[in-house]
C-alpha cells in the first residue's frame, strides 16, 4: 500500500467513482482477511513473492491444516516449518499435494518452479547432528526458488575438510553455517570467503553449550566481518534471508 | 589461493621452472607478510576487494597508526573504527590524508571513489542515542563504494514517523536497523520490506537493558522473517555485511 | 482493619460491652480463618470486593476442589488458574456450577452479574499460540465484572493488521497485550495509545526467546512510557491489574 | 489521525477543495516534525493531553537544550529526566523559567497549573536511598498534574513502620512503590491495599543484588496481584503510568 | 581402611588384646571404611552426634537401599531425603523400621528418642505449595531431636496472617522460612524476630521466577539482617543448621 | 508490641484511664520515630537488644553523620558499615567518641562493654585479598559483645595451613567464612565441625568469578550440611547472624 | 599433512611420476573419505595415533552403528561415549566384539592391547553421583593405553578420606577429577599435588547448582595452578587430555 | 609453626644434635610459617619445586612487596602477576634484582637458570590485542624453566596464517591458545595437532562478548578433544600447567 494506491483511491472520489465512506473503508480493508484465530496475511505474500509460512510448533494439527489449507487456495508454495507428522497427517487430509520432509520437519506445497534466486545458495554443517536445522535452511531456500548446495560434517576440529571444499564453496552466491557446540565455523568459513554468510547457531552440545547459547554468542563475536546471525535453530529464517539476497537484482 | 595457482605451480615444477623445494616455499609465503605484532593481511584485502579494517579499541595509538601506515602503503581504502582523537593524531602524523569522523568514532582514507554498490544501503536508527552506531554503518558503507540514505530518530513507540518514510525506505536494496532499549524496530521494518534487514543491537538504555542483551535479544527472536543480527553496537560489521549483499551482481 | 474498626472495639470495652480479653481475641482472629493446609481470607476477598483466586498449579486435585469449596461457600466469584482438566473435574464434584474455559486453563464460578468496569479492557495477543495468555486475561476481567474486547494476531511484523484496528482499539479504557519472541507489540499499542498498557510476555518461541526472557526484557525496556510489565505468561495478573484500574470511580 | 479526520480528507477532495496530490501530502506531514537529530513529536502531546519528555541521559548539554527549547515554543510543560546540572546550565540559558529538581535529577518547565488527577497518587520508598527514584515518579507525576504523597523510609524489615502508614496510604488512587535490595516491599503494599500498585526496583543494593536484578525478579513473582512493574530505576515511567491511571474518568 | 580392619579390630577385643575402650579410640580416629561405590563415613556421625543422611535423588533404589542398610548397623537415626517410593521400597525390604514421609520425600529411621535441642523450632511456609521443603526441614529437625512447630501459608501478601502468629513465632529459638515466588517472607519474619532465620528459597512459580532463583537473590539481598540463606529448595540443610543452632548449649 | 502490652491498653481504656482515641493513638505512635529522610527505629534496638545499623554506602556525609547522631543520642553502640574516610569526618563532627577502623571499612560507637555472646566466633578468610570481608565480619561481632578470634589465609589451596588450625577452630561456637574466587573453604571447614558456619562470598577474583558469582554458587552448593550463606561480600550480616546464634541462651 | 609429503608431491611431478592435476587431487583427497551423511576423518587418527570418537548422543542406532562398523574396519580401538542401550544393540549387530560399559555409557572396540602411557592416571570423584562420568574418563583413558586408578566419594566434606589416599594420588602422573555441587575438590587436590590436575564439572546438584554452572564457575577459579577444566559432564574429554599428556615421551 | 621453630632447627643442625637430610626432611612435613597477613607457603614450593607466585591485583604495593622479599630470601624464582608499576617500584627498592616485564604487567625474579622443561611450548595468540595475556604465559613459563616460542595475531578469520605456522606448531610439547571474541583458534589449533592445548579465554571484544564469556563458553564446548580450558584472562593458570606437562620425565 504505497502513495500511489492512496493517490488513486482520491483520484477516484475526485471523479466521483468512490464515495468517501467507500474509499476509507477500502483503505482499511485491503491488506488482510479475518480468519478465526489468525489473520492471514495474503497481502503480505503478494507484496513480497514469496510463500505464507507458518510455525507449526505450539499449534494444533486442526490449527495447522486450517490455515495451511486457507493459504493454498491463493496459489504459490506454502511451507510449514518445526511440524511433526500428526500435523502433516491433518493437512494432507486437506491438501493432497503436501509433502513432508522429515529431517527438516517441514510440510511443503511446491507448485510454483520458478527460479527466482541468481545464484547458488551453499549451505554448510559443522557436525552431524546439526543437519536438521541446515536441511530446514535447505528446503526454505529452495521452496523460494533457489539451487542449494550442501556441505555436511566439516567442522572445524578437522581444518582439512572445509579446506577441501574451499574452491565448491567459493562458487556460493551467499552462504548458511549452521553449527552448535562452540559455532566457531561460520568465522572460519567467512574468513575464506568474500560474500555473505547467514549464521545459525543449533542446541547440539551439553554442560555449557547451554541449549546453543555458546554458540551464538561465538557467532555474535565472530571476529569475521561477513557474519550476521539468526537465532539458535532458526534454519527456516536462515534460508529466508539468503532467498532475498540471492534474488536481488 | 586457489586450486589454479596450486596447479600453476605444479606446472611451473614440472616445467623445471622452480624446484620442489621453492615450490613448497612459495607454497606458505603467499599469504601475508609479518609485521611484528601484527600479521597484517592483504591477501585479504586483494581477495574480497575491500579495504582492511583496524579495531583500534584496546590498542595504543602508536599500534593504531603503525597497522594504519602500513596497510596506506598497498592503495585502495583504510578504516580504523573505534578510533579516539588521540589515536587519530598519531595516525595523521604518519598518514596526511586520514580523516576523523568524530560521530562514528572513525579515522578514514578514503582514495577509492568506485561505487561498487548497486542500489542505495538504509541506515535507520531508533533514537537520538543511537546515532553514533548508526553513523558507523554508514561510514563502513559508503568507504567500501556504496550510496547510502539515513533515517533516524524513527523508532516504534511513534510509529507513525516510520510509516512516512515508507516509500523512501522501500527503494533500498538492504537495510540496517540500529535501536537499543528493547531493540524492536527491526521487527516493524522488516515487516514493512522485503528486502534483507540487518540489526544493530545497540547498548543505549538502563536497567534491565543490560548494556544491549534486551535488545539482542528482542532481534534474535524478531517475528520478521527477513532479519538477521550482528553484535551489540557492531554498527562496523552491519555497514559490512550490507555493502557485501549491495554488490552482489 | 482499619483504625475505625479498632477504636470501636476500644469504645465497646469502654461501655463494657466486651472484656479486654475478647477484645484481644477479637482483634486477633478478624481477619481470617485456618483450614488445614491453606489460610483462607475472606477478609481480603471481602475488602477489595473481588474473588479469592486460587493457583492450581502444584496443588493436588483434592486441594485445588477443597479450597474452591470453601471459598464457594461464601458468595462472589471464584476463579482457579493454571488448571488442568483433572483439577476441573475434581472441584466440579464439589461445585455443581463450576465451568472450565479451556482455552484459558481456568475453572470459574461466575455467579456475581454486577459490571464493576467503567469502560472497556481491550486484549491485545501478537501472535496465535499467545492466545492461551490471553484468554487467560480475559476470563479474568470478565469474572471481575468488566466487558472485555480482543484483537488477536496482530503482531509487528505486519503492521498494518495492529493500524487497522487502531480506532477500535483507542477506544479502551485500559489495554492488555500479550506477546512472545521479542515482546515488541506492547511498544507500538503503547505509542499509538494515550492509556495505561499492561505488558504481558509470553513464553512463545525458541532458541534465544529463553522462554519469555527476551520479551520480558523488551517489554521492560519499552520506549513508549505508558507500560507496565506483570510476570511472563501471567495472564491472570494482566487481568487483574486491568481489572482495578477499570474499576477506579 | 483517526477515520474522521481522513474521511474529512476524502470530503474535501470530492468537493474539490483539496487536490489529491494535496491531500495525500497533508496526510503523510500532519504528525510531526523535523528536526536535524530527533523528529519531536508535537501531535503525540497533542494526542495524549501531556508534556513531552526527554531522556537527557546520553544527550550532550546541546542536544538537550536544542529539544527542550523546542519543545517549549509549543506550550505546555517539558520534563528532562536524568539530567545533570551542566545539562541543566545549558537548557536554563535558552529557557529561563526551567527549573532544576536536584534530588530527582529532573529539568521542568511547570507552566500547565491544571489538576487532571482524579484522585491521589502515593509514592513509597523502602530505604533511604531509593529516595532519587521515587522523586522522580513524583516530580513527573506533579508535572502531569497530579497530588501526590510520599512514603519514604518504610522497608519490609521493619513491618511496623509500613502498618502505621496503612490509613494514610489506603487513601491513594494509584501507588507507586520503589525498593532495592529483595525488593519485597511492593508484595506487601500490594497486599494491604485494593488498588493498582506499579513497582519500581532500584538498583540499590551491592553483590547479588546485580544492580537492580534481584529487585526487578522479585516484583515479577510477587504473589500481590494488583502489581505491575517498570524497569529499573524508571521512577519516570512509574510516574507516567500512575497518572494515566489517575485520570481516567 | 576396609571391613577387615575392622574386623580384626573386634578380633582383638575378643582375643582380649584390645579393650573396648580402645578400640572405641581407635575407631573414632581412622577415617573411613570402603564400600564398593560409597566411602560411608561413620567417622563423621561420631563426630557431630547426628544421624548420617543420604541424598537419594540420583541414585537407584538398590544403591539407596544398600547405604540405609549398611547405616542402620550402627545404631541412631537415618535420614534418606529425596527419596521416592520405590527407593523407600528397597530401603523397606532391608530395614523392616524404615517409615516414609511421604509430604516431606523423605525415608526416616527414626530410633534415638533423645531431645538435643535446647528450644524450639519454627518452621514457616509462604504458601500451599512450599510445603513439602517446609516439611523436610521439619523431618531433618525432628530426626535431630528438636521440637517442632509449622506455621504455613503465611506469605507476606496477606501480612494480616503473618502478623496474626508473631507472638507464636516469637517463642521460637530459631526460624527456618521457606518461600519461593518473590521470597519476600524471610525479610519479614527476620525484621519482627531477634533470632537467627534460616532462609529457603523454593522453585515455586514460573515465568520470571527462574526455578527458585528470584526468591534466592531476594533472600541474600534481604534487608534483615538476621537472615542467612541455604540452596532451593534445601529444606535438609536449613533444618540440619536449624538443628545445629538449638543445640548449642 | 505483643498481646500483654495490648491488653494492658485496654485494661487502662476500661478503667477509665485512657479514652478510646488516646489508645488508638498510642498504639499508632509506639513503634518509631520520624526523621526527615528516614525513619529511625529505636524500637527494633529495644526488642532485639542490638545496636542500630546504618549501610553507609549511598548516603551523604551529612546523612550519614544526622542518622549517627541521632542514634547516639539513646546509648548503646552504633555501627556505620561501608563507610569512607569523608563519612566518618562528618560523623566525628558530631559524636566525637566515634573511631574508625579503616580496614574493615567501619565508623564504630563503642559504649556498651558488656559480653553477650557465650562462646567465641571464628572468623576465617581463604586469602589475603578478602580480609576487609573479614573485618567487617569481627568489627560486627565485637560490637555485638562477642569474643572473636581470626584465621586469615588458610584457603583450601594448602590444605595443610587449615588443618594446622583445626584444633583451634574446634574450640569456636560458631564460624564465619569468608572466601572469593571458587569459594570453597565453607565446604572443607564445615567438614571439619559440628557447629553452624556462616558463609560469606567474597568478590575477590577475576574473570568467570563474576565479581563473587561463583564463590556465591560454590557457597550455596556446599555439600557439608552445617552451611549458610549471606550475600556477596556482606561481612556484617555474617557477623550478625553469628552474634544472635552466639548469644543464643 | 606435513611439507615433507607435499615435498615429495612435488618430487614425483618433477620427476613426471605424476601429472600436476593428479597431484592437486590427490592433496585435495588425501586426509578424509565421504560418507553420506558425516565425513569419518582416518587420517586424524592416523596423525594422533588414537580411535575415532562418536558422540553417540543425538544420533540414531542406524547412525552409530553405520559410523562404528565404518571405523571398526580400519583396525585400532573405537569408542561411542553416551550411548544408551538401543545403539549399542545396533552397533553389536554389526560389529560383534563391541562391548557395552553401562557406568559409563560407552560402546567400546578394545582390540589394541599397546600401553602408550608412561605412568598412571589418577581419576577421583567427589561423591557417589559422579562416578559415571568419571568412569567415561577411566574407559577413555583405558582404551587409549593408559593404566588407570580411580578414588571415588572422597569429597571435601570429608577431607580426611581424601587425606587418606595422599600417598596414593601422588603417585599419579596426572590426575582427573570429577564433582558436582561446589565443585571444590579439583583446588584441594590441585593444592596437595604437584602433576597437572583435569577438572570436570558434573551437572550432580540441583536448585543453584544451575546443572552444573557452579561446579563449573568454582573450578575455573580455582585457586590451585594446576588445574584446567573441560566441558560439564564431559569425562570423555578429560580422559582424552588426561591420556595425550601421560604418553608424551 | 614460626620463624623461631624454624631456627630452632638450624639450631639443632649447627650443634651436631641433627644432620642436614634430617633437617630438610623434618622442615618439608611441617606445614608453614606465620606473617602478619598473609601465610607463606615454602612448603609447597620445596614440594612442586617451583617458584612461589603472587597475584599483585589487589594488594597494596607496600604488601606485594613484603611478601615478594620474604619470598626472596629463600631462593629460586618469584613472579608476581598482575602488578602495576607502582608496585614495581615498591618491590624493586627491597629486592634490586627484580625485574617488570611491561606487557605481561609482570615482576619477576629470576635466579634459577635451570631448563625443567623436556620440549618447547608454544603460546599462540588470536589477535593483537590478547598479546598481554599470551606474554603472562610466556613469562610464567619461562619463569619456570621453559624454552616458549610465541605465535601471534595468528586467528581464526583468516585461516592461511595459522596453517602457514602448521610446522612449526607442530613441534611443540604443549600449546597454550589465548583468544578473545568468539574464542574459536583452540579447536582450530587443537584440530591440528596431536598434543595437549591449553585454552584461555581472553576478556577482549564488547557486546555480546560479556567480558569474555562468549570466548569461555566456545572454548569449553571445543569439539576438538585434546583442550581444556583456564579462567579467562588467566595467562598465568595456562602457563602454570603447561610448565607442569612439559616438565613431566
Amino acid at each position: 500500500m504505497n502513495a500511489d494506491s492512496i493517490r488513486s483511491l482520491f483520484e477516484q472520489v475526485r471523479k466521483g467513482e468512490l464515495t468517501p465512506d467507500a474509499a476509507v473503508d477500502r483503505l482499511r480493508h485491503l491488506p488482510f482477511e479475518d480468519l478465526d484465530f489468525a489473520k492471514v496475511d495474503h497481502h503480505r505474500a503478494l507484496r513480497v513473492g514469496m510463500p505464507e509460512v507458518i510455525l507449526a510448533e505450539g499449534k494444533t494439527p486442526a490449527q495447522t491444516a486450517a490455515i495451511f489449507a486457507r493459504l493454498a487456495q491463493h496459489g504459490g508454495n506454502v511451507l510449514a516449518t518445526r511440524a511433526d507428522k500428526k500435523q502433516y497427517a491433518a493437512v494432507k487430509k486437506k491438501v493432497r499435494r503436501a509433502e513432508y520432509r522429515e529431517l527438516a520437519r517441514a510440510i511443503v506445497l511446491h507448485r510454483d518452479p520458478m527460479e527466482y534466486g541468481k545464484g547458488t545458495i551453499a549451505v554448510v554443517s559443522a557436525g552431524t547432528s546439526d543437519i536438521p536445522v541446515a536441511e530446514e535452511a535447505v528446503v526454505t531456500a529452495e521452496l523460494m526458488g533457489n539451487k542449494v548446495e550442501h556441505f555436511y560434517d566439516v567442522g572445524v576440529a578437522g581444518i582439512h575438510r572445509l579446506l577441501a571444499n574451499r574452491e565448491a564453496l567459493s562458487k556460493a552466491r551467499v552462504v548458511v553455517v549452521c553449527a552448535g557446540m562452540e559455532g566457531a565455523l561460520p568465522s572460519v568459513v567467512g574468513g575464506m570467503l568474500g560474500v555473505p554468510v547467514i549464521a545459525v547457531p543449533t542446541s547440539i552440545g551439553y554442560g555449557a553449550s547451554f541449549a546453543g547459547l555458546a554458540a551464538l554468542l561465538g557467532m555474535l563475536n565472530s571476529c569475521a566481518s561477513n557474519v550476521s546471525v539468526v537465532n539458535i535453530d532458526n534454519g527456516f529464517g536462515a534460508g529466508y534471508v539468503a532467498s532475498l539476497i540471492n534474488r536481488l537484482p
